[in-house]
């Protein structure tokens, strides 16, 4: 007889944007005429940069001749002219020296964030803030590595880390021995970002204890402060420790044409039981050719794109425009008597919820009354609970509009 | 201390198809003059048909422009302009029922094939044709459902089910309990088929065991016979207990373009430990929409294409091209006194490897005397040890000149 995985019946109602998504729709039903702004689910609305186009469009004409066809990317980790310019501008810029092959593209840092865990094994110890983004704990819960959830959403077995207004949103790393940590910065859904020696505080910890870190760092290009590290591989010995994530789902509005990349460095081991240890990288190189199949070939090209003269003057200016929205609702949003925080060098704002209210129920009344819809702390975890997170991706008119709406419910 | 994953440290050599390009790149390194032609790798040489191409790059427009631009697919389970003619061509125009919700699309079958065991529990026996597409077994390695292997290469714990030359490459049903089962018709690597009453043995032991199947329908596109069925679904009641995985990768050339879809039915089941009945679809869903953000809009604007009339007519002249090569190889090969098999309704030759010869050393033979690269059959399992896989996937001009040259070897 046929059995499930159980640990997928452990996890909580839907996965977060959907159950949005659901709420949206019976609003939108019940209220045809309401034009309902998002600033919930953290999508993008400014078109692809237009050397990003042609160069798609390019690579879908060489697609259709048999002398330029492309079939499979010979083991799915990226074309060169992809990975070349994403070790030069990513990191050889910022003095970070990473090899090609610790370079895998893939279609999306959701993917491969939740993919990762695959390749440890079951009984360490995960550690990830509180809030977080849910694609961690969730496919943490998926593969086993937790028990059920308690009445606050906390997961028996995963360390959570509260990240708070006390503390910054940055935790500092925890007292008891944990094994695979999950860091991101810029912070989703806080906005927050660790300095440099906050990121060496915790590669020290990882050193220390033989853990590793996964860093997602999808929001790097909306950092703003000069000092700011971009990359975890910005502290000395990072390499030995992290795993990094990026996207180009928000830095140059891929969110519908799906493409990302992993940084697993050669010098990243981890350990059997036996307590020999084992290179990361050839594992995850196996895991991905086994599993994946590469990125198009027409994306790719895109992509590469990015990092052209062009490409990279009209990426800017589109965050420039997202880091403008996050400035005037930071601000108005300030002006009005919130609380906000983030939106300086992330497209976040974590939102304070007044008077007490509940992230969901402020939800339900902003989506009732204003037509706004944003995503409640909440189903970023119980630490999210009081909380509310606006995006920068709407348009400037958009945005405005729903500024103007909360001034009529403040 | 983290630990690694250690079933990955069970996996035999490299996953087959780099092992493959290594060889081939070190005898092209040895030998740079030698023109090697590919027989070995499935992938395909015919550029994109033009109602693709004209769609994708339609698409990418489209994403250049606020107005029409598309971010997230919502869900990432495909858009509909895609699962409509999905469900009307593939499955109702056979007479085959499939609501779009039962329809999911992704970036790969083999993404699909490898992933779908994560929704089933760990004890879950496992039953797999031998020779065999890599992917089934390495993924349940992998996961640990597996002990090591043994000589033969048979991992423990899976049940293997031999294709032989005796049971025309179709295995039965098996005598003991399993279940979860991979079938793959027109199957890789044999080429052969399975007819609706063998078919229909297995929806019935499926049915009998509470067991499920996950089809792959990859190539059936190239069936030519009118009787065989296209999809499992052609069998009464095998809703109740089959997934089937399809792919654009063959049919229309995708392999470098990324785009497959897999279909859950809402009827299918499978079970607690308690015995509980759990619906399955829901589960994948979750699966889904939690580690994957679904495909390319461009990708699947140039998939939908694939369905309209002129898409239709010029997909159709690329695999009549591929089954003409077929054709040839088969009657080429067979004049030279080659025991072959496939090439019929498979873009696959299963050849015989004469003298006895291991299937490797055959495949070194072929490289170094003819300049040919093949799969050797041992890197599909035990079972195929003995055998050699051609695909049809070459240049008309390539297929010519690589028969030529088996005609001096042989």
């Amino acid at each position: 007889m046929i059995h499930i995985n159980e640990h997928f019946l452990k996890l909580q109602a839907g996965y977060l944007f959907p159950e949005i998504g659901r709420r949206r729709r019976a609003f939108q039903t019940a209220n045809p005429d309401a034009k309902v702004i998002s600033m919930g689910i953290g999508d993008v609305t400014q078109p692809l940069a237009p050397a990003v186009v042609e160069a798609m469009k390019a690579a879908a004409d060489e697609m259709g001749r048999a002398e330029t066809f492309h079939g499979y990317d010979d083991g799915g980790v990226g074309y060169e002219f992809l990975r070349k310019p994403i070790a030069e501008n990513d990191y050889a810029a910022r003095g970070v020296e990473i090899a090609l092959d610790e370079i895998f593209v893939s279609d999306g840092a959701k993917c491969d964030t939740g993919n990762i865990q695959e390749i440890f094994a079951l009984d360490n110890v995960i550690a990830v803030t509180d809030p977080v983004y849910p694609v961690y704990v969730d496919t943490n819960v998926m593969a086993g590595r937790t028990g059920r959830a308690d009445e606050g959403g906390r997961y028996k077995g995963i360390v959570y880390m509260p990240c708070t207004e006390e503390n910054g949103f940055v935790a500092k790393p925890p007292a008891e021995n944990v094994d695979l940590i999950y860091l991101c910065f810029p912070n989703n859904p806080t906005g927050a970002v660790a300095t440099k020696q906050q990121l060496a505080e915790w590669v020290a910890y990882a050193r220390e204890n033989k853990a590793i870190i996964l860093f997602d760092a999808a929001y790097e290009a909306f950092i703003s402060g000069p000092d700011i590290p971009h990359s975890i591989y910005e502290v000395e010995g990072a390499k030995d420790v992290a795993i990094e994530f990026r996207s180009f789902s928000k830095t140059a509005g891929f969110t519908g044409v799906r493409c990302a990349f992993t940084v697993v460095p050669k010098a990243l081991k981890a350990y059997t039981k036996a307590g020999d240890a084992i290179d990361v990288n050839p594992i995850w190189n196996r895991r991905h050719c086994t599993k994946f199949n590469g990125v198009s070939y027409v994306t790719q090209a895109g992509a590469a794109a990015i990092y052209s003269d062009q490409g990279k003057q009209q990426t800017q200016r589109i965050i420039d425009i997202y880091m403008a929205n996050a400035k005037v609702i930071r601000e108005t949003l300030s002006n009005l008597g919130y609380t906000v925080y983030g939106a300086v060098n992330a497209p976040y704002i974590w939102l304070k919820v007044p008077n007490g209210m509940g992230s969901w129920e402020f939800f339900d009344l902003l989506l009732n009354k204003a037509h706004v819809v944003g995503t409640p702390g909440a189903g970023f975890g119980a630490g999210g609970e009081g909380f509310f997170r606006l995006t920068a991706f709407g348009t400037p008119d958009n945005v405005k509009e729903a500024l103007k709406r909360f001034g009529k419910i403040s």
